[in-house]
């Protein structure tokens, strides 16, 4: 079935995407979803490419458990606030009703902070570095596959620090070179970073630290956070330890998430209407080859050319379609579907030549190449490709990023072409409410370090304190 | 703190070397656990291992939610019967009472075939090979860290067949290649592989095949099961298919599960009165050096050598314990704790001498290696410790593997030294049920292919028509 144009429905289109390459879909419990192996494998690299800069960065996985004692929840007042509406309650369990309820994790600050309650007792027990991968259950009112569901994978680091400064330091590396590197160097997702503002800030953090991502639709997607929690927690939960100055302290905290989200956001920053682009690095499946015959002879030809290809092209990812009772244009359709970078084509006129042909999914460009220089074309096309991806997404980005004069040129620009305002704040709470209720453009970010601003408020004309990006986001 | 001694209280060793290694602690919610960061480290190896080994058999990983609607869970007769006593529920969500409860997976028959009845319509559909490393919840009575635990982590397999030969094939392949595979050749734990009476036998299951190992204190421990289901799940959730004749038919199914139990299993394996013992090829840590010092410039020369060692060990798990203000032998000490398969230190009388002082954590030895030698001195050592400590379990399995002549015996040897009793069996579950209550024994396993016997059964004397391995079992 025909993919839905993604200029004339967006919606309509991720949804088709997502159910036609295999993704994902929707199961029985109210916004629960299925991930599928493809969408699972790529989900499997994303995975990959953030552990291994969290542990490059000193940081060691642990887990700790799903289910967490209700009263546990009560501690840390804004966070409770947060999270309570959300949260899914276990009241019965082996066959009995519980004297005390569980309550399933949203996020584990507060099993984490209860238990670093118990690991630390002086200086000499910081930082704690520690990270899990895991799944967490909120209960969201509008689920859409991957960008929201009532249970996601995530992971979602805990540290606990003897100062202020050191917590910070920790915020902004997890957002710099972790985050940043990660969506940027492998997903070829181009990201904005900087702070949010009060109202947007996580439930119980001093400073919420985000990278923001603009789709192809002009929204904007939050693809990961990075929290300064300050004492909040170590207050609430009693984290306290003896310091080089002999004096009792609370720790200073931080708390940090990527989820199944970024495969939503890799799709909408990426994809055509033919379907996925998948950069290289990210790819499950990085060339796909398609042996093309009629007669059983050529097919013995041509099957044995693609053993000997498969063979030279070594670590690269390669996945051949010999799938019988398919035609080659049904094969070609349903790779670029899913977004495979490379298609080989091997047939008796290509054989007969001494050469395959290259299609390349990011433009869909096709051409012969001569067989002895196949795998150092595809090698380096690979690259080529992952960073044409990234480049493409950072023009749209760019070209999509204004600097309105005014509050009316602000709504003109927001409703056609969409994408990131900045724009002069002067910091009030009203005015992002104002924008918000009258547009349902947000404070996507603030600058990660405050600066000096001149010029005025957008919305009342004021002096501006800060220069805020605005935009319309998932 | 000492360790309890193995032979004088096991269970307190067992508890005192997860604490003093860092494994893992109880959390809060009744049975639940912390999995430490070296706990953890183990677990994503032994992930490793199973998971290369999945793929390689041709399975896909997916993602099926955690929260399932309960209706789904009483389907399949036999599986509810098993699990739905052990079952936590979900009552409340997002501020409000469910209008219908769900419950956490306890393993995920019910979503997997409820899913698949949408799936599979013709036999081209078929097979379905999928795997997923998730948390499942069962309320345990009597919980014991990595053991039994109410919260575990584990992978579980679901496969669609068109044929019962290709799913009992499947079954086997996975206890065999994959499962007999892993722990033997990464976890180096021997184990006998076999078939499950119909008491022991998975809810739901036609016939469940088990890999059991046996721990230094001679019980049992099941360390992995994979379960031909036959049409069960197939029939209970309507998972038909167009066959080859045209005829409207079930699906066949498997599944196949190992989880964080394994951890328990090696600590169980290997450990001796100092800690654990880590096979190398599991160990997060391969080696650790200790560099030992006492002035500033024996700590230049001593820490240059440790780095140029480090260099040279290129792919090799190196960890330099260069802490302040520890003594050398309280290092050692910890890290024979943990484990690690070999110690080098290196002090000045070492560096003088061209050496480095070696010490292998499975046999305690200690002795100088030249310098120019110590890179394929520790390569060669790595294979022979990992050989070691899987021959050292086999030939401990094998001293306390008897076939005792009556039921005296029997007995006798179960309670000293206790281990594998093999004998035959009626195939009575009254005679089973008497062994289980007189002396707590269970079977753990028949032959995975049953085979002619000869003799009587051990309890009633009548003449066996099964050749039973009968231990007491964690």
């Amino acid at each position: 079935m025909a993919l839905p144009k993604q200029s004339e429905d967006f919606p309509g289109w991720y949804q088709e995407v997502v159910k036609q390459a295999g993704l994902a879909e929707s199961s029985l419990a109210r916004g629960t979803m299925v991930i599928k192996p493809y969408g699972f494998a790529i989900w499997e690299r994303i995975q990959r490419a953030f552990d291994d800069r969290i542990k490059a960065t000193g940081h060691e996985n642990v887990y700790f458990p799903l289910l967490i004692p209700h009263k546990l929840l009560e501690r840390e007042a804004q966070h409770v606030e947060g999270f309570a509406p959300e949260v899914a309650v276990v009241t019965h369990a082996g066959g009995e009703e519980l004297e005390e309820p569980l309550f399933i994790r949203p996020t584990s600050e507060t099993i984490f902070w209860a238990t670093y309650a118990k690991w630390v007792q002086s200086y000499r027990d910081l930082p704690l570095l520690y990270n899990q991968w895991c799944n967490v259950v909120r209960w969201e009112k509008r689920p859409r596959l991957f960008l929201r569901t009532t249970e996601f994978l995530w992971q979602e680091g805990h540290t606990a620090h003897e100062t202020s400064e050191e917590a910070i330091a920790e915020a902004r590396k997890i957002l710099l070179d972790v985050y940043r590197d990660a969506a940027e160097t492998v997903l070829g997702l181009p990201v904005r970073v900087g702070r949010k503002s009060e109202s947007e800030r996580f439930a119980g953090a001093v400073e919420t630290f985000c990278m923001e991502g603009l789709m192809r639709d002009s929204k904007a997607l939050q693809a990961g956070t990075s929290h300064y929690l300050g004492q909040n927690f170590s207050k609430a939960y009693g984290v306290k330890f003896l310091g080089r100055d002999n004096s009792e302290q609370f720790a200073e905290a931080t708390s940090w998430g990527v989820s199944t989200r970024l495969v939503g956001g890799v799709i909408m920053t990426h994809g055509d209407d033919r379907g996925l682009r998948l950069p290289p690095l990210l790819a499950p499946i990085q060339v796909v080859i398609v042996p093309i015959y009629k007669s059983d002879d050529e097919r013995a030809l041509v099957l044995d050319a693609t053993k000997r290809l498969v063979g030279a092209l070594g670590d690269v990812r390669v996945k051949v379609d010999d799938r019988e009772g398919f035609r080659p244009g049904f094969k070609y359709n349903e790779w670029e579907l899913k977004g495979v970078p490379i298609r080989l084509e091997i047939g008796p006129k290509d054989l007969a030549a001494g050469q395959v042909t290259l299609a390349r999914r990011d433009n869909g460009n096709k051409a012969p190449v001569p067989e002895a220089g196949v795998v150092q074309r595809v090698t380096e096309l690979l690259d080529e490709i992952q960073r044409t991806l990234y480049e493409q997404a950072a023009a749209f980005r760019d070209e999509h990023t204004f600097e309105p004069k005014d509050y009316d040129e602000f709504k003109t620009l927001l409703t056609e072409p969409g994408g990131f305002l900045v724009a002069g704040w002067c910091g009030d709470r009203s005015c992002e409410d104002r924008v918000k209720a009258e547009t349902k453009a947000t404070i996507r970010y603030l600058p990660l370090d405050p600066e000096p601003v001149q010029g005025a408020c957008i919305v009342c004309g004021r002096p501006a304190t800060e220069r805020a990006t605005f935009a319309i986001a998932y």
